[in-house]
């Protein structure tokens, strides 16, 4: 989330609802619960009696729709919306999603959570075979090969486009008559289904989604499965049956709301178990524990439950955010992180700490902190991660794409702990995940992608290969 | 905190500064910081070489200053600024602080935080005198008061005026040669001194704004004290010696920042401690406890450690404002609080819930977060609030000015635990308050303000008094 | 006018109205029609049943009242609107009007257009009586009189008020229960009374702004005259006797629109008398007569008429502003004027051009202009403009206040001729402005303020007086 | 051009250079000259050492570029430009121009004027071909021809895509190493070519635009031309030589800017001359000319000239653009085109007027401005239109394409005096027209197209034969 405090991205969540009137305002409501997935774009499309309209802007959503005529403007009893995140140099109009496409006999609205790892193989063939692209993302090469398929339904095209791309994706795509939606055979991203009260049928990225709109979960959206939501209602069809769960881990230490329940697991109660498992694989002689808000609180509550020491506030984080085009002196830019947390120097002088974040990118924020409870008296800090170090990049949907700013991929535990200036270092073991996690699955890893943390990518990398070689090659991983 | 779920509001916080360069950048930090106390508007004036420049607009401080020529046009060596809550109907751009004052031979900036008593009065009277009036807030008062003033020099002037002002104050005022700043004779309203490395003196209203901006706490401004900031140096004066400590107990309670200190007194330490205190006032049997984001859970942890029940993360506050036009449905306007916090199923269901919230003002909130919890699965809800019922109104500048709108004005302990849809209902003691904060002093209840909650009022009410005895005779205060 | 290529300034329009459903939406529609007067702020105030509210803000009337919903809290049934051209470092918002003053016992609201000469007196006097000022500019001075006035009714103290301050001045005042308009008493701004086809009466700078909402022309406000409006009608008054008719002339030059009548004398008329008399004064022997738009187009065509030679579009405006931000290259930045002005090859390409401006300031842009022409093929450029050289500053509500950048004042006919790159160079003479204005009355100059041409000012200069005698000294007026 | 008042709308101008520093920079002077071409969105491309960047937004070009940082990051030394008019409906920024394309090893940038007659079935046959569309309009079209082409060559590719689509167009596509601009067989939409100072090539839609930015001009773009300017200079090619000159007639009547040269022909002159051949056919006994400001002062100077009266501002057009969210009451929308136009009462009172005007659409603007002079006075108001009646549709990139809403296909001549409620009414004729043009060619209509004067289109309708014999049945043209 980009309100946290650290540089480590989600790339979109998805929203999609059939059968309902006031659909765009519902998806409206479900994407504002699904703003922590993306925050520099949002879009809706709407369709009204099998027509659709679109609006999409930069920014957050509230500031997308702040001009009330947008929302008024997409009338209409299915919408599908989607909120994204950019990477650097990708920050155009023509990347926000829904993507729009206007044919002479119909409309499609494209929506997709993820990252496929042939997507450059499919795109320079299908521009060779004389296909044109507008944006610079991904997300086009679908509705390029869903076109140019030979099968006889639309619904086949889609499964035929589907079997031909790789790597993480969920996507929903809503026609003049229809809503589709797709996941990955690994089910990396997380995309669940609901019904609304009114019998209307949500898809949607996480279940907080559901329970903002006051829809009822019904199911997860399973690996190798498209589902199909029109007015006979919902119907579950799948293009491959070669899945095999791998449900990225960072979801659930990182990502996901706490609220929201992947595959039947609370985030909240996973990240508690994580924080648990922690303070057994790296207990410390202590006097507090404090967890980096927001997204650590969960693991901090574990740990401090677990080793019976107190859990204590000693960091705050500020509320509003503080953007501003000011060009600051070198006095205010060392303070750095003080705009977005503060320390609580009556919690923690003279207090031994435990400071607990659920993982490390850079190291630079972490840094901070550490500095910002030193400075607040803490006569020691002992920092423990709430996950394994993270070493591999992914090509999934997370914007880790190389590993040289991963500190933990090129630095030791013991030069970690001292470039980040911590009285100890410790991190959750790769088995730590999985038992906190606790999927009741056989599949490796206990159904989770682990690939960050040992390299080991649930799918062939294609495109990626060569690119991650020379990773490999480079890294001081230890 | 408007970014809280409630409507309680503070009135402002202020922050200046004399004697570093870049003195606007750094009071933009420093409000920053201060944004909780007041949302609707922010302004900085700076002084540059003797000449004030004004900055203001209504809006989040980040949305004033949002173009950087803003900032960029207000250098200097010193500076005023000021965050504004304001009450409905008052919402104008002439309210919105620091004041300007431009005469022939000098200009003033002036900031304020509080309310008087005796306004009505005093304008009266100046009015009659000759005076004119822009906004309809009290802060043009002072300047009046300043100008009309026999006195040989400013200094005196300045007490003179603050000696005929009664209620609840913390003053900056900026001059072309100085920096005042004062604080009425009970400190109702929270002011504090610190020193920036660079030997410029900050005053603001709570100490996390001195963190945020690099200074070192010099100590708390005294009731009826009046300092004087300028090239030589800060000093300290008062223009009183009839002074009583009657700090606002809802300071501690609810207002202030958790990292911040009021007269050496940590406001998180002091909610924790309020919290335990109400687990043994108020114990009940049950599994969790929850405490509602953000201004409570300092509270619910106090009250899961001293009961020893676990503390958890049952309620999830949206990080993003959803400010929104839409004209909701009626289905979408029962959702209400929803777009704001969201209950975490797999905490709370099938548990008995204890609900920490630390104040109940007109209950509404509280209903829908109860009913959230229940939708949730939580098999009871157990309601115990870390202070005493809200009864009385507030004359010095919390936003309660009248009690109708106050349930525990209206309703019994009874009524209240019907109305709100609860299990149980339980409040902590004043005398719970008293010792949670723990003051070192031998005024009563403990150098705290406790109006609100038994009408014993630190001051005389002067013009508020007719209205006060006409809220006592409605009361169906229990 | 600022969509003029010059810079030459008046400094506000006014509109008000009394006893009409829609007042501030009629205000609006009034004020629209008098942008040209004032660019830089926008402010309307409405009377509801008694009680006054304010939306106000920099820039055009359409972008402050963007909103829509700011017009929407504008409800009532009377009216005052105020459009602003402000000095430079004098743009703030405290300045923007109607001012606003809130007693405890009545509101006001106060638009204002002129100047007055002995306002730093009236200031410093007040000041020293205990007045405080919030703004920089003169207008709060009325208010203050007024209520430091003894007199036993609000209509004398009004009386009172105006009856201690000099220079231009037009004012309408918003009370609770009426409205007030005041006219200086040399008449140096235009105001005009007009009557709805409701009964409502609107009082407003010039007849365009009455046409624009379809009142009925009564009659010009005559110099010294208070006129009340109430639910009874529209009372006139005066609160002196002591008048001299000196109307600005530089209204009938330059700023009023062409379709507004002052004194019953048509401005777009006049300008074309001047165009002619100018004709008849500075004839040259040429091919084509080509006016500076948009406000030498009358006079261009009253020459061309009177000379017999083709009047041409020889110079083309662009309609769109070019506002923006582009640090130009040297390249661009020599380009300057031709953003707003295009020369028409086709029409000037070979031909002796006689060139009509109203009138000349810095001499920057006519030297613009003049290369524009050359560059476009012109033989030869002979400038002729239509007023007598401006040599003196004005005190009254025209942004002149230093004849140093007065090229006429620094510079003889020849010098000038040469500097702006002409053939030859003509002005109108006094005589010729007057007898083109041709104002039935027996006073001095017809009738007109000529100042700015022969430093006759009809009032004392006041506090002027020793600026402008240090004016004299430095100019080195031909 | 929308701030005139008549709703006749252009659809779009263009803007290329290469060769020059800071040639964004130039490109955004060089679009606001254009801005009467466009106003519904604007957008530049630049290309900086071979790598385009793109910025484009709705609303006026100032407007979408106000954030200095859009014109800031579009660094290099070529660029184009474009100002788009958008037909109801069709207003997504999906629309907005230049259009991007990416490509793994190429981009494109493609601006476009005009409007393809057979791109609807290019259209069908390209989505048969698997081809996906995003936006709605006609422009993406080419695109997908250059890439699907088979030719060696991007050169001979961009002729291939040529070749294939008919109807009136002028191109601008940028790409990573060249700037290709191309004319439709019949020159129907302008194009010209210019030189910096500095050596740099400009191809834009007026010459208006090389005089802005201080380009010399070179030539018209030919029908049939390929231009193609890279570091290596100007080629001029040819796609085709079955070309046929039929230059927009309205380009000469209406659309352009009057200092404008369109194949040699200034634009105002021939409106001058329309006016003085519309006097020699329409003569009318008469006191005043006055035309409708400001694209018919051109023709009304010209009538006035050959009729030997006097040409009279009675017309006042109010700078101020008047957008509002008003909802007017019954009384204020009776007012409209009030807000934009004024009579001068003291020109037309008891005048015998001949309104000029260069054409007319609908005629209710028209109905409304005679309505304004006979309120202010006109003893008769003769309206004389510089062009022939409007009956037909115009499928070459005018807003006009259906003739119900063209009052002359429904009315005759009298009908339309009646209902205009003119006094007399005369329209130019078709010869008048051409011979007031005067181009040199031996080609039919003197090189213009007069197609919406008498259905004689220079091209096959294509896809729009069966709209337009619809029309023709439909139609009551006189």
């Amino acid at each position: 989330m980009s309100t946290e405090i650290k540089s480590l991205n989600e790339e979109c969540g998805v929203f999609g609802v059939w059968g309902t009137p006031d659909a765009a305002n519902l998806t409206y409501f479900g994407l504002h619960t699904l703003q922590h997935r993306g925050q520099e774009g949002a879009g809706i499309t709407a369709n009204n009696a099998g027509s659709l309209s679109f609006e999409r802007g930069l920014g957050l959503l509230a500031d997308v729709f702040r001009d009330p005529h947008r929302l008024g403007r997409l009338q209409g009893t299915a919408a599908v919306g989607h909120v994204r995140y950019a990477t650097a140099g990708n920050h155009g109009l023509e990347n926000i999603q829904p993507l729009e496409f206007n044919f002479s006999d119909a409309q499609f609205a494209l929506a997709h959570n993820g990252n496929l790892t042939n997507a450059m193989t499919l795109r320079r063939n299908l521009e060779q075979a004389g296909a044109i692209f507008h944006a610079s993302s991904d997300s086009e090469i679908l509705m390029h090969l869903i076109r140019r398929s030979q099968a006889s339904t639309l619904q086949e095209q889609v499964k035929v486009a589907l079997q031909q791309i790789h790597g993480g994706f969920a996507y929903l795509l809503l026609t003049n008559d229809r809503l589709f939606a797709a996941l990955d055979p690994n089910g990396l991203r997380p995309l669940v289904v609901g019904e609304l009260p009114t019998g209307g049928i949500v898809v949607c990225s996480e279940t907080c989604a559901l329970d903002a709109v006051g829809a009822t979960f019904i199911r997860d959206v399973q690996p190798g499965e498209l589902l199909t939501v029109d007015d006979s209602g919902l119907k579950i069809d799948h293009y491959t049956t070669d899945t095999q769960l791998a449900i990225c881990s960072m979801e659930y230490i990182y990502f996901a709301r706490p609220d929201s329940n992947i595959y039947g697991v609370n985030v909240h109660s996973a990240r508690k178990r994580m924080g648990a498992q922690l303070a057994k694989e790296q207990p410390v002689d202590a006097d507090i524990v404090v967890g980096v808000p927001n997204s650590s609180l969960s693991a901090a509550s574990g740990y401090a439950e677990a080793s019976g020491l107190p859990y204590e506030m000693g960091l705050i984080k500020n509320q509003y955010s503080a953007r501003t085009f000011i060009q600051p002196t070198q006095e205010l830019r060392e303070r750095g992180v003080r705009m977005k947390l503060s320390a609580v120097k009556g919690v923690v002088a003279g207090q031994r700490v435990i400071l607990i974040d659920d993982s490390i990118v850079r190291g630079t924020t972490s840094r901070q902190i550490v500095k910002l409870l030193k400075d607040a008296g803490a006569k020691s800090v002992h920092l423990r991660i709430a996950s394994p170090p993270l070493k591999y990049p992914c090509f999934y949907g997370i914007d880790i794409q190389t590993t040289k700013e991963l500190i933990a991929a090129q630095e030791s535990i013991a030069e970690m702990r001292q470039s980040l200036g911590v009285d100890s270092l410790g991190f959750l073991s790769e088995q730590g995940v999985i038992d906190a996690v606790g999927l009741p699955t056989s599949a490796p890893y206990g159904g989770l992608c682990m690939a960050y943390f040992n390299g080991d990518y649930p799918t062939p990398l294609y495109d990626y290969q060569a690119e991650y070689d020379e990773e490999i090659r480079q890294a001081k991983r230890p």
